[in-house]
């Protein structure tokens, strides 16, 4: 069951966000998911608009770097937290995480990429601009806490093409 | 009267930023305002995060460009309409908005530059990012429409150090 909601009621988004959401891509015959906590909403170019970031050791950089569209599901409620932590940790480079973790794909609406079933808000996103971090441009502090070792994010904006919750 | 509250509870932002918000900054004894309608708000370096864009023929991008932070004020219910209107069309290297505007410029309560007074959200922002666009990276469709005569924005990160309701 899906129920449409408003892109710009974005208060469970922001609140779950930090506590970790489902990044989701398929392209080239691959998919995986990769648990994200940063990101953001708004409207820009005249259209809402989903920002996400990945780092380039990533699995996920792999497929996203040249994929037309992501979904971003999050889990309300406390589900999926194990899933969550578990995506989050482990490669899928070395494993199926759909199998192993008993994530369920869920066809999207709009994008080649799935979303993640299991009780919460879906936003399926088509990539209208990235851009790879320029590390002098950002806050000293932010860079020596987070990217001491050189592995920057790349930042993917996607608009939002259909948004619900199951 | 200030009223604290949640960057979280973001439905008011999102909605009001198409209709128009004042984006302020004050930096080397200048202080100017311009309408903006492009932004986001997100989760990013573990901080609450709003992003803002400004092309470089814009007069707040002098001063913007070395700024430590800004402020975004949102007019709710109508309030200043006319002034969102007017400081989107005229720029402040050929007049005082706030005077001739009577737009009331009000001390911020951590950063240099000030809010607007007037019926709505404030967001006091220190810059701890800010990026050129890549017009590579750039959906064609929205680079033609946006981009024809190649003045680009200049997208700024500023963490959320306050927020209220006046």
């Amino acid at each position: 069951m899906r129920e449409n909601i408003s892109w710009q009621d974005s208060r469970a988004f922001l609140e779950q966000l930090p506590r970790g959401a489902f990044l989701t891509v398929s392209h080239g015959g691959r998919l995986n998911t990769m648990t994200i906590g940063w990101g953001s909403i708004g409207h820009i170019w005249q259209r809402p608009v989903i920002m996400v970031m990945v780092r380039y050791s990533r699995h996920t950089h792999q497929l996203i770097k040249d994929a037309p569209d992501f979904t971003v599901s999050l889990p309300l409620d406390g589900n999926l937290k194990k899933e969550l932590g578990q995506a989050g940790t482990k490669s899928g480079r070395d494993m199926d995480k759909f199998a192993e973790l008993s994530l369920a794909p869920q066809p999207a609406l709009k994008t080649v990429s799935p979303v993640i079933k299991g009780g919460g808000l879906h936003y399926e996103c088509r990539v209208i601009y990235k851009q790879e971090m320029d590390e002098n441009a950002l806050d000293a502090e932010i860079r020596d806490q987070y990217y001491s070792d050189g592995d920057y994010h790349v930042l993917y904006y996607g608009e939002i093409v259909a948004c619900y919750r199951d």
